[in-house]
C-alpha cells in the first residue's frame, strides 16, 4: 500500500476527537500521527485514547513536522484563521471545523491562502455526506418534487452552553454554534445564497444570566429569502431537554421531502395505560455519526485524487456571513438584505 | 325519498349499539324502528338513546312488526341459530354479529334458512370494511406483492372476560371472541380455505381462575397451513393491559404489506430524560368506527340493491369451523387437518 | 324527548355541507330543518341530501322560519357579517365559517350584534376540536413540556383556487383561506396574542396567472413574536400535489410536542427495489372528519346549556387582524407590529 | 500501551470480513494479524483490504503463528467443528460464526474442547449486542411488561441462495442460515429453552428448483412452546424481493415491546397522487452494523478481562439442535418435543 495520509489533530475537543477517531480507525489511506492542544494534559489523554505517541503545544511546530500531510483545525474559532493561514503556508491539507471564523473577512484570508498554497480547504459541515440529506438533495436533483418553493430546517440540541458562550459578543449564540449547519444544508437543497433574513432570538431556559448577558439567546427562528425566489424557514435550540433533534422539509411544486427524525432506535413500549414509549435521539454525535466518517473518508479522498472537497471555504465563509445578518436582524427587529450588508 | 329499510336491533350490548347508532344516524336510508332485549331495563335504555320508542322483551313478537325490515342479530353467540331461523322465516334480512353460532351445523341450518326463505344473511366480519384492510386486499389483487406466501394476523384485546367466558365449553375463548375476526381476514387475504391448524393457548394473566377453570386460555397461537399452499401466523389475546391492537401482514413472493398500527393519533410528546410518548389505540370501538359504518351501510345497500352480502354465511360457517379446529388442536396438542374433522 | 335545535345551512357548498351532515346524523338534540342558498339547483341537491324539503333562496326569509333556531353561515366571506348580523337580529344562534368577516370593523359589527340580541357566535375554528390538539392543549397546560418557546403550525392543502380566489383584494389568499386555522390554532397553543408578524409569500405553481394577478401568492412563510415572548412560524401553501398536510409543533422549555401527519392510514407496502410506500392524507375533510362533528356538537350543548362557545367572535376578528397584518408584511416587506395598525 | 490481540480470520467471506474490519479498525486492543482462506486469490485480496500481509492457505499453519492470539472462523459450516478443535488445542480463543456446527455431537465436541484447553468460545449471535434488542431485555429484565408470554420474531433477507443452499440435508435451508438468529434471540427474551416446535416451510420463490430438490424450502413459519409456558412464533425467509427485515415483538402480562423495523433512514417523500415513499433496508450488514462491532468489542474484553463470553458454545448448540427439530417438523408434518428428541 502507498503512503497514508498523515494527520494531525489542532484542538483536541469532542468534535475533533471524533474525527480523530475516525481517522484512527475508519478511514483508509489515513492516519493520524499527532495531537496538537496547548493544555498538555488534554493533549496527552487524546494520543493515549488514540494510541499514538506524538503531541504539540503549540501548533506552530506541528505544522513543522514532516509526517503531518493534513490538520483537523477544531480550535475554538477565534484561533480559526490564524491556524488556517498558517497550515495553507505549510502546505498542509486542512478540515475546519464550523463556525469557520470569526468574521467574513477572516473567511476570505482563509480562502485566499489555501488557494495560494494550492492546499486543500474543507469546512466540517457533515450533514452534506448524512445518508438522509444526500438522499434528499438526489431526489430534488432528479426533479421528482419539481422546483423547489420551501426549504425547512431546525437543529435543537441538548448541550449546555460554556461560561463564555453567554457573551454573544463572542460566541454568536446557537445561531453560529448550532445553526451553522443548518444554514449550509439550506443553501444547498435550496440551491441559491440567502437574499434577505429575518430573525428572533430570545432567552427561555436561562433566566438566571439574563442580568449579566442580557442579549443570550437560546432560541431563535428565522424567515429566509433565498436569491432564486426559494422561501426558507429555520429555528434552533440550545439546551433543549428532550434530547438532540435536527430535521429538514423540501417542499417542491409537486412534492415534499421531509429528513431526519428524533427516535434513537426502533424499539417501541406499549405499557399500561395506553401509553406508548421510544428513546429519543441523544445527541449529534450519535445522529451523525456515519456522516462524520464520511466526511472524512471524503476529505481524503480529495487529497488523494486532488479534487475540489465537497464543501468549501465559499460555503463556510457564506454561513459565518449569514450569522452575521442573522444576528444584526435579531438586534435591529428588521429583515436584512445581504446583499446590502 | 323512498321508504328507509327498518332496523330492529335484537341484543341491545355494545356492539348491536354500534351497529344501531349507524343505522340511526349515519346509514343513508336506514332507520332504527325498535330494540328487543329480554331485560326491559336494557331495552329502554337504548329506546332512549336512539330516540325511538319501541321496544320489545320476545324476538319472536319484534318480528311480527312490519316496521321491521331487518335485524342486527347481537345476542349472545348461543340464541344466534334460534333467533336467525325465526328473522329469515319472518322474511327478515339479517346482519349477524360474530360469531356467528355454537357449531357449523348450526350455520348450517342459517345458511339454509336464510337462502329458502330469500333473505339476505351478512356476518359482521368489519375488518373487510376497514379503508387500511380494503386497501391491502386491492394491493394483493393487483399483483403488486407477486403471489402471496404467508399471511399473519393478531388481535389482542383489554377486555376483561365476562364470568361465563371462562368456560371455555361455553365461550371457546379468545380464538372466538377475539381471533374470528383475524380468520376471517386471513381467509380473505389469502384467498383460500385453512388446510391445517396447529394452536397452543394458556392462562397468562387470570392465575386466580386456572382451579376452578383449568381449560381457561387467554393467550393463544396457531400456525396455519391453507388449501393454496399460503402459510398462515395468527396471535390473540384478550384482558391485555396496553390497549387495542389490531394487525395484520402480507408477505408476498415480490413484496410485503402492513396492515395496522397501534397509535391512537398523531399526538407525539418528547419530554425529559430523551422519552418519546404517544398514546395507544384503546378499542376496537375506535379503531373500527368507521369500518362498522361502512359495514352497516354495505348491508343497506345490499338490501336495496339485492345484492349478496360481502360477508356471506359460508364466511360465518368457515370461522366457526375454524374455531373448532383450532380448539380441538388446543387439546390434543396435535396438527388438526380441517378437511379430516 | 325535548325538542331539538332546528338548524338552517346558508350557503350549500362543501364545508357548509359537512355541517349540514353532522346536524343531520351525528349531532344530539340537533335537526336539519332548511337550506338557504340563492342558487335554487344548490339548494334543492342539498335538501334532497339531507332528506328535507324546506329551503329558501334569500336568506332573510329564512330567518323568518320558526323552525329555525340556529344558522350556519357558510356563504362567500364577503356576505359573513350581513348575514350573521340579520340572523343575531333575528335571535338565531350561529356557527360562522371562516374567515370570520372581510375585516376588523366587519367582525367588530357581528360581535356586538350577537351580544345585544344574546345569540351564540361560535366561529367554525375545527382544529380547537380535533384529537390531537386537544390532547397537545392538555399536555402543555399540565406544565408536562414546561413554558411555551415555539408554536410551527403549517397547512398544505391541493385545492386550486376557484378563479376569484387570484384576485388578492378579494380572498387574501392561502393566509385567509388555509392559514386562518393555523393563526386560531397558533394563538391557542401560545396562550397569546400575536404581536409582530413578518411574512413572504410568492406564486410558484401558477405561473400563467402572474400577468393578471401579479399579487397573486400560492406559497407564504410567517416568523411571528407573542404577546408572551413566544416564537411562531407558520407556513401555508394552496395547489400542493402530495396531498392534504395539516402539522404543528410546540417547543417547551422542558420537551416538544408534534401534532399532526400525513398518513392515510396504516396500511404500509414494501415492494421490490427496497421501496416503501404508504397514502397521504388526501383533504382536510378526512383528516377533521371528527374534529367537524365535536365542533358541530359542541356548539349545540352551548346552545342548550347556554355557555360561551368554545371558539368565540373575538377569536375569529383576530385571525381576521392577523390576516390583514400579514397581508400588509407580505406587501412591504417589513415586520407588522400588530398593535400599531 | 499493552500488546493487541492478534487476530487471524479464518475464512475470508463476507461476515468474516464485517468482523476482520471492525478488528482492525473499531476495535481497541485487537488487530488482524493474518487472514486464512484455501482460495489463495481470496486470501490475498483480504489482505489487501486489510492492509497486512501474512495469509494462510492452511488453517493449520496459521494456528502455529504466535502472533495469533485469537481466531474468526468463518468458515463453511462443515468445517467449523475441525477448526474449532483445533484451535482450542492450540491455545487461541474463537468467535466462532453461525450456524456452529453441522449437528448437535459436534457442538458437544467443540464445548468440551474449549473448555479443556480453556479458551474463549463464543458464537456470533450479534443481535444480542444490537442496542434495540438489549433495550428490550433491559425493559423485560425491569419488569415493565410484567411476565413475558409471547415473543415473536422473523427474519427476512434478499439473500438468493448459493447453489449449495438447495440441497436442505447439507445447508438445513433458511432455517439455519438466516433464523438461527431468531432462535437464539427467542431464548434470550424468553429466558427459557425451546419445548416443542412445530414448523410448516415450503418454496415459493425458486419454481426452477423444485424438481432437482423437492425438499428446498424458501419460507417457513415456526410455532413454539418455551419451558417456563412462554409462546413462540418466528418466520424465516430468504430470497425476498423488498429489503432486509428483522424484526421482533415481546407480549407481557402488562405491555409489549417491539424491536425492529425496516426503514433503511429518514427520509421520506411525498409526491404526486398521495404516495408516500422511503427507502427498505437492504442489508443485515447494515442493520446490524454497529452490533457486529459491539460483538466484536466484547469478545476481545472478555478475553483481556478473562470473562464468560455473552453468546456461549451452550448458545450456538441450542440453535444447532432448534434447528434439527424444526427439520424434523416440516418433514413429518408433527409437533416435535426437544425433550424426546
Amino acid at each position: 500500500m502507498s503512503k497514508k495520509v498523515g494527520i494531525c489533530l489542532i484542538g483536541s475537543g469532542r468534535a475533533g476527537m471524533i474525527h480523530a477517531n475516525n481517522f484512527n480507525t475508519k478511514v483508509p489511506n489515513a492516519e493520524m500521527v499527532a495531537v496538537c492542544d496547548p493544555v498538555e494534559e488534554a493533549a496527552k489523554k487524546a494520543c493515549e485514547q488514540l494510541g499514538i505517541s506524538t503531541y504539540y503545544l503549540d501548533y506552530k511546530e506541528a505544522l513543522k513536522d514532516d509526517n503531518v500531510d493534513a490538520v483537523v483545525v477544531a480550535s475554538p474559532t477565534k484561533y480559526h484563521k490564524e491556524i488556517v493561514v498558517a497550515a495553507a503556508n505549510a502546505g498542509k491539507d486542512i478540515l475546519c471545523e464550523k463556525p469557520m471564523a470569526m468574521n467574513v473577512e477572516e473567511c476570505d484570508v482563509m480562502i485566499k491562502e489555501a488557494k495560494y498554497n494550492n492546499v486543500k480547504l474543507q469546512i466540517a459541515f457533515m450533514r452534506r455526506f448524512d445518508e438522509g440529506f444526500m438522499q434528499a438533495k438526489e431526489i430534488i436533483d432528479s426533479g421528482e418534487i419539481g422546483e423547489v418553493v420551501l426549504v425547512k430546517s431546525l437543529t435543537r440540541g441538548p448541550s449546555i452552553p460554556k461560561p463564555w458562550m453567554y457573551d454573544i459578543s463572542k460566541s454568536n449564540g446557537p445561531l453560529a454554534e448550532v445553526n451553522s449547519h443548518d444554514i449550509d444544508a439550506m443553501r444547498w437543497l435550496a440551491g441559491s445564497e440567502f437574499k434577505t433574513i429575518y430573525g428572533i432570538a430570545d432567552n427561555y431556559r436561562a433566566p438566571q444570566v439574563k442580568e449579566q448577558y442580557p442579549d443570550y439567546y437560546d432560541n431563535v427562528i428565522m424567515a429566509i429569502q433565498f436569491e432564486n425566489g426559494v422561501q426558507g424557514l429555520m429555528d434552533g435550540a440550545t439546551s433543549v431537554r428532550y434530547g438532540y433533534d435536527a430535521r429538514a422539509e423540501v417542499l417542491g411544486t409537486e412534492g415534499c421531502i421531509f429528513i431526519g427524525g428524533t427516535n434513537a432506535n426502533n424499539t417501541v413500549t406499549c405499557s399500561l395505560n395506553n401509553g406508548k414509549k421510544r428513546k429519543v435521539m441523544n445527541s449529534w454525535m450519535n445522529l451523525f455519526k456515519d456522516a462524520y466518517t464520511a466526511e472524512d473518508v471524503s476529505f481524503i479522498d480529495c487529497i488523494i485524487n486532488d479534487q475540489e472537497p465537497k464543501v468549501t471555504g465559499h460555503d463556510g465563509k457564506m454561513a459565518v456571513k449569514i450569522v452575521e445578518a442573522g444576528m444584526q436582524s435579531i438586534k435591529t427587529k428588521k429583515v436584512i438584505d445581504l446583499n446590502k450588508m
